[in-house]
């Protein structure tokens, strides 16, 4: 298993493919064998009330992460597609920066499962917990 | 079991306190024993790349029909907050109104536990669904 | 879509191919489109303290209700398995025969989707709520 | 965060509860801060075709774990019971002992977070992953 794009052509390949994550500012900070970590920067739109975190920014920056780990190891393929998706909420996600670790869980010819932990700024507790799989398209 | 609030108090409890909801333009259209129906109208910023709504978007719909469910029931207690949220992505989601039909399946005292199904404009085809739970406060 | 085995030929298939559903005296009642119901007869060993069904025979019902379903609407295609099972908890499962009825949420040509409801005997009361998906193998 | 019980007292508290872990000859193994380990021995009845563990059996391993690691942390609290329970397969699970490697995610008053890698013997490939949750009866 080599990676197929580096975390640059990953972003660039999210962000031109998604505007949502692009308006968002995301960034692909880490990919490497198994794993990849994006940024959301932080913006006040985020919130809800109790400043807290939205359930779907965290949404979003889980999904973004595991599209980077899909893309990094199997190419440009725009047409991966999310299958099912697993979330915990543990902890109140307080104003920061949302940071996404995707790690994987099985590279299949048809899915990859992969599960995601996500933290704020430097904090390392995990503020929601996700697993999830992505569909890929017939080789 | 009888409805704590009616669907106007419902999305003006929602909208009031989540910033999100308010600007996307959720509508509750119905609450009744066991049931809520919520309307998120179509804006072009929801679609993603191939022009179908993207999984964020979904999220926020299902996760407001939930909490549109759990408030009709147990009165405006906003502290109710997602614990689990598992969706399984289904068919594309076409441009269009997207409409959140939660059921409840479980009113416990401290977890709330519902499935929701989303769908697009007057088209019955389930596009994702989702099964999740509210945990609430102590009483 | 058409069937491609009736009840019968479901039972007789996954008893023959899986030895705790053949012990467990597991019954195909229902197989219609995009519906299966199954029947595991009652038996002392499926209690844990407190007098309740315990969890691993409400997985193996919910289980075999999903591959009733898969194999009725794709044929003898024993190498279908799962890949995603999420069950939520509802309510304490008293004794009882344990019905499985499981419902279609997609067949696709990959990925089945489906959500089952646990009861028990008559009583309408839904005990657990699974949804759960199936790996098809290729064409 | 300190524990509750050792693994023997664990031990002690899930088989003298549970008679298919007693006879399962569920063996708890670790537990310490935010882990617990558990071990069923092999046995033949645990197949299914294509000789690979059967799903109930992983379930039963995985639920163990969990029960195994809330138990040390809050102490012999048997009325713990699983609220969701979310499984991905990953790999086929050859003949084994298999072990159930649960993770704190998050330990509530109310409701405790975990995930479980099961693995068979002394391979470290995880055949399945689980997040799942158990509601803590009131103080």
């Amino acid at each position: 298993m080599s990676l197929k794009l580096d975390a640059a052509q990953v972003e660039s390949a999210i962000r031109g493919g998604l505007r949502v994550a692009d308006r968002s500012g995301l960034r692909v900070e880490v990919v490497s064998e198994g794993y990849a970590r994006v940024r959301v920067p932080f913006d006040d739109s985020m919130l809800r009330p109790g400043d807290v975190i939205s359930g779907p920014t965290l949404f979003m920056v889980a999904d973004s992460a595991m599209y980077a780990l899909v893309l990094a190891h199997i190419g440009p393929q725009l047409m991966a597609v999310t299958a099912n998706f697993n979330m915990n909420f543990l902890n109140k996600a307080r104003p920061g920066d949302v940071i996404g670790e995707a790690r994987l869980l099985k590279l299949g010819r048809r899915l990859v499962v992969m599960e995601v932990a996500l933290k704020i700024d430097d904090d390392p507790t995990v503020v929601a917990h996700v697993t999830g799989s992505y569909a890929l398209p017939p080789a």
